[in-house]
């Protein structure tokens, strides 16, 4: 058995809500894959090697509970031309579909792993990736395999758009149907995106109880561009997370706040398509538990910075820094129904992120600023 | 003589406003410490050394022209309390000062350093550095002659407050006399806070003439928190820029699009303090030009990202990529008066950077993302 024990930690956020969830002046001892000792530097038992922090700030790898990975193409004109003053349209999705079927599958590989690579850089040790440019099931399933190689928290997300050329209903049959029964083996979740132009109430409510029959987790994109049904049946079913929740309505904030659905915030999303920000305060205030993810995606938000996303939660959404950054960590974890994540205590994965500053503050206090200065995953140096 | 050739650029962002400004599938030779000729691949010239670039977007290094990088202390429980709604006091301003006089050389030094090594990694190659912390005699000459170890482009800006325990218009007299006497030496660049609180019309006009008279270019933070004269004074002075330029009557705008005063537009500062943007397009429709800069400092704007500034010109100010790259590069360049830099064409410095990206659409398409693949100065690869 291997040990490291990790010293001269200025701050060690943990995470830990049963402790003190930060420790100053602090060391962390890992075993193999797992944290074995968090506490006080001066009380810090011995280990095979020693890592001198340096006294920067250490906290959990980031979850990043909501990306859109496995893609192919980009969408730059789009972008252009959005922030000149057109709107987002969500037919924009059909184009990146197009070319996600066209691409092969090494592409595809190619292009998740580069996106991977570039989230462990910023920090992100757990990422869930969904499906939802192939829309057949034959590419819907590919994607899926493309995305299991990189992580377990693999999200069947059929219910996207409506491919051009098919109608809602038929769709929806196939979708809940022979499409579901050739992903579920590959996924851990089922989403739907409930929204005016995508999937309605009763549409969502189909496909995602075909999924929980098929033994899959629900999540739900709700309320992302207006009030709609998503956050209730999220409720409802169950499902581990409501994501966007960019409009709620007062039942779907107490809800929300009850039913122990998670509200993941996407302000990546907001940023990138020039709307207002969820009203995080609102979540907070009535004690829903709020997580932070990117949606990267090349139409709607294409950053795959958690990083960046702190600093918006903070600078947009009034979140202090401490409470974002819990939501970038312990939310995500919330929103994937992990506790082996998103938190540093005996027996938590080894995943953290070591800061080149003295505090996670920084991650809002200096926006844009790669911060980053080694990152861990399972007790090795990933980053 | 040794030459490079950059083969394989995907896009070349040239600057050259008076060729094309971008060229797709394009080439660069460079020459020692100067760029020999760019033009498109298929008829580039042969170099001694090839560089790959891979069809990524190639452009000038950035051009930093407004920063405070000689400092001490940070200002993260001051930041932490304004993001809670506290509002923001210049007085924070003298924290620094404080922290700033009681730091060794060495220690100044280092910090300098390091922030100047994150911006080149961050693809800027040129840094305009305020002196403004120290406000005495002793320590601007010394916060100046650490600065001229990183940059030609250094500011006294004694003028930054007025230190405690000294009378406004002692300290006035004292900064335009015996202070930039110590300092012009030193300095290329004259500045002065003119602002409520800080330095009013008069007195910003008296030490800018009296750095004028010494031989240094003049340049003004303007309008950052109110309409006032600084503006005015500045396009009356001849500076080289007005910087903040986010409160501005008409009679300003006029006066910048018609005097040639650069201005200056500092978003991360507005970013940090929770504040309205300046109006960018109401300078850019009035034909002034626009320069972007990070403000890097501890205490409004601890950015020191133009990737960053970039993505929130677009996001918060209606500027297209191609007007907040210009801004980044050549409006930078025209607030520091240089010709050679913030542009690409034979005769240039040969500074660029590489982005990881098929164009610098990107530095607003993937906010907070690590962007910047190599950083080259002068013809070496520094980054
Ligand atoms: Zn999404
Ligand atoms: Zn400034």
């Amino acid at each position: 058995m291997a040990s490291i024990l990790f010293d001269e930690i200025g701050l060690l956020y943990t995470g830990d809500q049963t402790g003190g969830e930060e420790i100053a002046s602090a060391a962390l001892v890992v075993e193999d894959e797992t944290v074995a000792w968090v506490g006080p530097a001066a009380s810090a038992p011995q280990a095979d090697r020693r890592v001198d922090v340096g006294g920067r700030c250490v906290l959990p790898g980031f979850v990043d509970s909501h990306a859109h990975l496995v893609f192919a193409g980009d969408r730059t004109a789009e972008f252009v031309a959005r922030m000149s003053g057109e709107q987002y349209r969500a037919g924009g999705i059909r184009t990146t579909v197009a070319a996600t079927r066209e691409a092969a599958d090494s592409v595809l590989a190619a292009r998740t792993a580069a996106l991977v690579t570039e989230m462990l850089a910023q920090g992100t040790t757990t990422v869930e990736i969904k499906s939802g440019y192939g829309l057949t099931e034959e590419d819907e399933r590919r994607s899926l395999e493309i995305a299991g190689a990189f992580t377990e928290e693999t999200t069947f997300l059929g219910a996207h758009v409506v491919p051009a050329g098919v109608s809602t209903d038929d769709y929806v049959r196939q979708v809940a149907g022979p499409m579901l029964a050739a992903c579920a083996p590959l996924a851990r979740w089922i989403d739907v995106f409930c929204e005016r132009g995508a999937f309605d109430g009763d549409q969502t409510r189909e496909i995602l109880s075909a999924g929980i029959a098929a033994g899959l987790g629900a999540r739900v994109h709700a309320a992302q561009f207006g009030v709609g049904p998503g956050v209730e049946i999220a409720c409802e079913l169950g499902a581990a997370s409501a994501d966007h929740c960019t409009h709620l309505s007062d039942d779907d904030v107490t809800a929300l706040a009850t039913s122990g659905v998670v509200a993941t915030l996407l302000p990546g999303a907001e940023f990138s398509t020039r709307s207002p920000y969820p009203d995080a305060r609102r979540l907070l205030a009535a004690g829903a538990t709020v997580a932070l993810a990117t949606d990267c995606n090349p139409g709607s938000s294409y950053t795959s910075s958690m990083p960046f996303c702190i600093a918006l939660a903070v600078r947009e959404m009034r979140m202090t820094p401490l409470e974002a950054v819990r939501a970038a960590t312990h939310g995500g974890a919330r929103a994937l129904r992990r506790d082996d994540i998103g938190v540093l205590r005996p027996g938590s994965r080894a995943d953290l992120a070591v800061l080149d500053a003295p505090s996670y503050v920084h991650l809002a206090y200096r926006p844009g600023v790669p911060l980053i200065h080694q990152v861990w995953r399972g007790g090795r140096k990933v980053a």
